[in-house]
């Protein structure tokens, strides 16, 4: 028989939280630590643990009740349990993060990446409950993917499929990315790509715009969506821009999985009709004829903050 | 307990092909029909039948020692067992396909679109045998794809996933497709893209090339091989030309489902090295880290002949 609750982990490059979750899907409680405030890895999980004990003490519930720990990271690997080289994380190379979970918890543990634990969350609790296929995608710092076929996430031969981020958008002279390459679609429509066609924008135009009173060098998103929402013209050209590129690539999604829905998450998704407007009328341009008008974009139905646990303790029952 | 033998039936543009196959995927004897013979489709059905007795007759098979029959068919669903708007069949519209042949002949039918069939093909009987993750591109007259994740083909919320060959790698002044769109893969990686690059080609430089003797009109990507087998520096660069924007695209693919492999078919495969070493070349130098010199490019295993077959067969068994 099940254990009454799961551990959710959501590791963030900034901070990690934590929620204890039951089988409805109710966030009981959670807690938060710093992710890179430890020089070694098995520190980091040290922290976990202690918080996690800490907040099970609280709420008085015991870890022989928890049926298993989900974990939703950056570059995490379902089939192995290991964060690979992730490169906003301040430990390289390859960590064992499911077996030491499990060797401090003793319970059973499971790992996957960011974007699909956000699927699975959606899947479970969300905007794609129902659904046996659609396409997660998050906009926040980068573009990450998580894709569900026939209900389940795709994994691929190496548990890594899904990095749609890193499809090429521009083939050339396209904007140089993380990756080493350059083009990919994470350049131009995540926060930071927004804040780079701002800053493109402002200098290769001349149009008035009161993102031009602020230092190019440190405009956001959120500055972007504010002007926007001013009616500042140049602020929603670039979000024109952005929902275009993104509309595009949808379109080149569909042909591959066929998807009943896109579904938005992540701060950028946050400007709504801004950023769904022109990629709506970008992927009725450019679908092919099979899918015209039947792909629906919708916005994530999930807190921010409850999104990535639920998704990632909704992987804690399979552990 | 299954019957000893499934029929396989694979509809080309020109020719339907039927094979009687073994559960060892042995074809016992095969024989054809044109396949725009007959204005209505019921007698194209009829003279599908009719071939079939025919057939079996010869070789002392009983149509109670069929299994199934299978299907590889464009523009066939899966799910709903109908041949939905095939641009290059004389029916258009909705074709009830594998009710109309069940009915006929008492035998329960399965189709699927006629990558897919070969992409089944392969998996059962060809160079992806024991692999769960890969993706069929068939480079025939247009280019079609099967793509297979975790041991099963990918079919989406509709049936129709894996158009590839309508990825959009041209996003700006790209060829008109058939589609209705411009700049897809097919446009530039099928046979006729490969003769329409030699037109351009020859147009637009001033390269020697026996090409220059055929009326342009005419080429045939036979005879831009044929022309490369003997050194034709123009064919070469038609060819390099061609496995670039292909090894371009299959970086992208990559992205999507993380396959172990790229599986070739079609006539176009028959180009071997010549269309090979650009496709490597590209991929390679388009890969995301993650995937760098991971992922084969293989050429088919199956004969031309039998793969369709095989693959429709294949499918003929979970009838």
């Amino acid at each position: 028989m099940n254990k009454p609750y799961v551990v959710g982990i959501d590791v963030g490059g900034t901070n990690t939280v934590i929620g204890i979750v039951d089988a409805r899907g109710n966030v009981i409680c959670s807690t938060s630590l710093k992710t890179q405030a430890h020089e070694e890895f098995e520190d980091y999980i040290d922290a976990i643990y202690t918080s996690t004990v800490k907040l099970l003490d609280a709420f008085d519930i015991k870890l022989s009740e928890i049926q298993g720990i989900g974990v939703g990271a950056p570059n995490a690997n379902y089939y192995t349990g290991t964060i690979d080289n992730a490169a906003n994380l301040r430990w390289k190379g390859i960590l064992p993060l499911t077996e030491m979970l499990t060797a401090k918890f003793d319970i059973p543990a499971v790992c996957t990446n960011d974007a699909n634990a956000a699927a699975i969350g959606e899947m479970t609790y969300g905007a794609a409950r129902g659904m046996k296929n659609f396409i997660m995608i998050t906009l926040g710092t980068g573009v990450g993917s998580g894709i569900v076929t026939d209900g389940k996430l795709l994994y691929g031969s190496d548990g890594f499929a899904g990095e749609l981020g890193h499809m090429i958008v521009k083939r050339h002279n396209g904007r140089q990315c993380g990756c080493g390459r350059s083009g990919c679609l994470e350049c131009y429509c995540s926060a930071t790509g927004v804040a780079r066609t701002a800053r493109e924008f402002l200098d290769l135009t001349t149009t008035p715009s009161a993102l031009r009173s602020l230092d190019p060098a440190a405009i956001t998103s959120k500055d972007v969506y504010d002007a926007a929402l001013q009616g500042d013209e140049l602020a929603k050209e670039i979000f024109d821009y952005t929902g275009t590129i993104l509309g595009e690539a949808f379109a080149d999604f569909v042909t591959f999985s066929a998807p009943e829905a896109i579904i938005l998450f992540g701060g950028l998704a946050k400007s709504g009709n801004l950023l769904l407007d022109p990629i709506r009328k970008a992927m009725d341009q450019n679908m092919l004829f099979v899918w015209k008008n039947k792909v629906n974009v919708v916005l994530s139905e999930l807190k921010d903050t409850d999104a990535a646990i639920l998704g990632a303790s909704a992987l804690g029952w399979e552990a």
